[in-house]
């Protein structure tokens, strides 16, 4: 392949940066690596080597390579991968981000799912780039072990995942208060969590989609962040609907 | 005064960046505020101006000086204010961070902390500086409403605030899982929540410190990120101590 570029978003591939997200990378999707690179000071380069040689990937020391893909950062080691398509759980639990915006949340969002059981991610309406280097990192690498799907809008999410499903739309004016007393208890029944945009939240007709829910919170705030929002509904949710703590 | 320049951790002064949390500080730490700018098209500029005029801040268009001190981004406007001493509340439950090293991370703490009505955040041997405007700005201006407090050490913060105080270091290896019903209730005694570092978490020597907890995780990960636990921790906490949504 050619030498990696700073990534864009035209790209068919990405890059995970960092030592963790890069065995993470090769754990998880090792089909998927087109190259990985590494500094001659990595201290663990001989298990990087050894795990690139059993599957069958092209290791090499890249320092150059590591600062132009890196950026500003000092980058250990990197894995080069391209870009795949996932495919969501029919009967597994969602969340869906509705245009979500930073990048830094998004990847926060992927390892908080994964933490807590959720492993399906619908992305609605576009919004910051799931491939984006930046998310990779902010995941850890959990991006290599959820499954997500784009959609266009929310319509077409419902048509291919409404049916038996139960919608919960976390909304600033939610009808109903998310507490553990009062998170619902599904009996196995399928469930996604809606979150919308961080600056201007879900558009009002999702009101209309299921039981929307709002997390208490003090008047001193606007609102939480997007990623804390998330978080203690996914924590809830499997919480009371157990098994949702297997991935 | 001299004309701001990009911000460094030894100025006595920083800068709240954006309309939000400019608004933020001139609402609640209005004495500490030495100058507000904003941009020539920015859209609230008329109420700016008149909520500067009430408080005695000299407020004026500045666009280079708005580039110079926002670096990057585009900037609407923004508040330079000098740093300020803080005092924790000797029988409010607080959060206590050991050796944060992640500005957003800090930044979104604070809004969190806000929000589920935590009140008091003690900073414990260092990290990443709670004035540089990256913490400002992910905090949406919450820094300006919470109490903080700078300790060398644990045994410090021990001996000003230990007293009749439970503490609960949050560690990997904590010895009981939080969940709904295991969140301690404790009969309005005060309480710490004690979160350590992103990639190292808190030194062996805190399970000597109080109960140790231990958010469920799956092991699909190796750890949630920091913000995620100070959230989950803070709002089982106040949860089950009602009268944390107070702040």
């Amino acid at each position: 392949m050619e030498p990696p570029k700073k990534y864009k978003k035209e790209f068919s591939y990405s890059y995970a940066l960092g030592p963790f997200p890069t065995f993470e990378l090769l754990r998880h999707r090792p089909r998927e690596v087109l190259a990985v690179y590494c500094r001659e000071d990595f201290r663990d380069r001989e298990k990087l080597f050894a795990l690139c040689e059993k599957e069958g990937v092209p290791c090499a020391y890249g320092e150059r390579t590591l600062e132009r893909i890196a950026q500003k950062e000092i980058c250990y080691a990197a894995g080069v991968f391209q870009k795949y398509e996932g495919a969501l759980g029919k009967r597994a639990p969602h969340v869906a981000l509705v245009c979500p915006s930073d990048m830094g949340n998004l990847g926060t969002i992927l390892r908080t799912l994964l933490g807590f059981g959720i492993g399906n991610l619908a992305l609605v309406g576009g919004g910051a780039d799931l491939w984006n280097p930046k998310v990779v990192r902010a995941s850890m690498g959990a991006l290599f072990q959820v499954n997500f799907q784009f959609f266009e809008n929310f319509s077409q999410y419902l048509g291919e995942f409404g049916e038996g499903r139960e919608i919960f739309p976390f909304m600033l004016d939610g009808a109903h208060p998310l507490t553990p007393e009062s998170c619902p208890s599904l009996g196995g029944r399928p469930y996604t969590l809606v979150f919308g945009n961080e600056a201007t939240g879900l558009p009002p007709e999702f009101q209309n989609w299921g039981q929307s829910l709002l997390i208490p919170q003090t008047p001193a705030v606007d609102s939480l962040n997007l990623a804390v929002s998330v978080a203690i509904g996914a924590y809830l949710f499997t919480w009371k609907n157990k098994g949702g703590r297997q991935p």
